[in-house]
């Protein structure tokens, strides 16, 4: 993808993402958002790290939020203000990751 | 420390704070918090590990937010639903870790 990505609105990237995507991703006011119950508090860190190199590697970080066993992510292209195919991209990418692997 | 920590309020636990913790910690809202700005993106996520290892090593554990650089990190004890010791003496051993480590 060359230049800015277009932003979509919820709608378009909830398309996007059940046809790239798992279900347990949601689109919910310009986010898109998953939250991941992990076996423990080690598991949940274990979880983001996996994450975290997921998406260093593709060069757009999503907001994490840890509670304990629960690891929140959303996803939001911050330098257009909204949703794009790069964050559908990091979704479908992240569904490679497994919570329950540690 | 035996059976159920006292609750402090905010001003008690900012006094316990202040004589044992650092000054970059904070209470608010019945939270004692800490925002640390990291030097990257993999450098937070370094920092989150090192914060969870010791969160898990006093069996106490820190709401724990990633916005790129930036970790919040919030201490509460939910068991009890305020601020207690517990909170105060992680806040005090999680100074330990230096963010710009890694």
């Amino acid at each position: 993808m060359s230049g800015t990505p277009r932003v979509l609105d919820d709608a378009a990237a909830a398309a996007a993402l059940a046809e790239r995507a798992g279900p347990a991703w949601t689109v919910e006011d310009g986010t898109i958002r998953r939250q991941v119950r992990c076996a423990s508090f080690p598991a949940a860190l274990t979880y983001v790290a996996a994450v975290g190199a997921v998406a260093e590697a593709a060069g757009h970080h999503p907001d994490i939020d840890i509670r304990y066993d629960v690891v929140l992510l959303r996803l939001r292209t911050h330098s257009v203000g909204g949703l794009t195919e790069l964050d559908v991209d990091l979704a479908a990418r992240l569904d490679e990751i497994d919570p329950a692997a540690p």
